[in-house]
């Protein structure tokens, strides 16, 4: 059987990685992104870093970075609750997931374009 | 005087790194172009790391793997000539050179119409 037609979008994958940067360097990321969507789903730090093994330090430093980079902060501790409190997204914590997952769909579709433009 | 209508496109800014791959892993990046650009302008593999001050081993090797990756080769091997040869770019070489530019043309375009739609 001969094989006929080839794509070359088959032969060559597009790759890349994006980010978004503030003041003082990275503010917004894959993986910051998806801790945000931890501390959303467990209403607490340690418990996000626990569901994705990352040390609490950094979690927090990475929350801080996202706080004093952004017009308003994206996480906010709150007392109270059957736990005694713990930590939740504000609605521009909220807006940044879901702007940064656009972004992120954007660029596969642009990938995924570029790639079947590519002859070579 | 007051600064009215700060956009976020100036305090956030969008980046990001794009590559092509081959079944053998990279194909395609940034360097890699610059190293096909050198090769064209010095008509040899020696000549061009020099001028980037990389190794010839290395420079082999990234040749080596872009020529194994393509249906044809991108660069080949001359002799002959007033220094007893060199590389030079194959036409597909020249097309990848410009193909890939445009790719990342294409993506500082693309960062800079999706940093314009971030307001947070």
């Amino acid at each position: 059987m001969v094989k006929k037609g080839k794509t070359t979008s088959k032969r060559y994958r597009f790759k890349g990685r994006i980010w978004i940067e503030g003041e003082g360097g990275t503010f917004l990321g894959y993986g910051r992104v998806v801790l945000l969507e931890r501390i959303k789903k467990y209403e607490s730090i340690a418990g996000a870093t626990r569901s994705i093994g990352m040390s609490y330090r950094h979690a927090w430093d990475l929350v801080k970075s996202m706080n004093s980079q952004s017009e308003k902060p994206l996480v906010t501790a709150f007392t109270g609750g059957r736990r005694g409190g713990g930590a939740r997204l504000t609605p521009d914590g909220e807006k940044a997931i879901k702007l940064f997952w656009k972004f992120y769909e954007d660029f596969r579709n642009f990938l995924q374009k570029e790639e079947m433009k590519f002859r070579i």
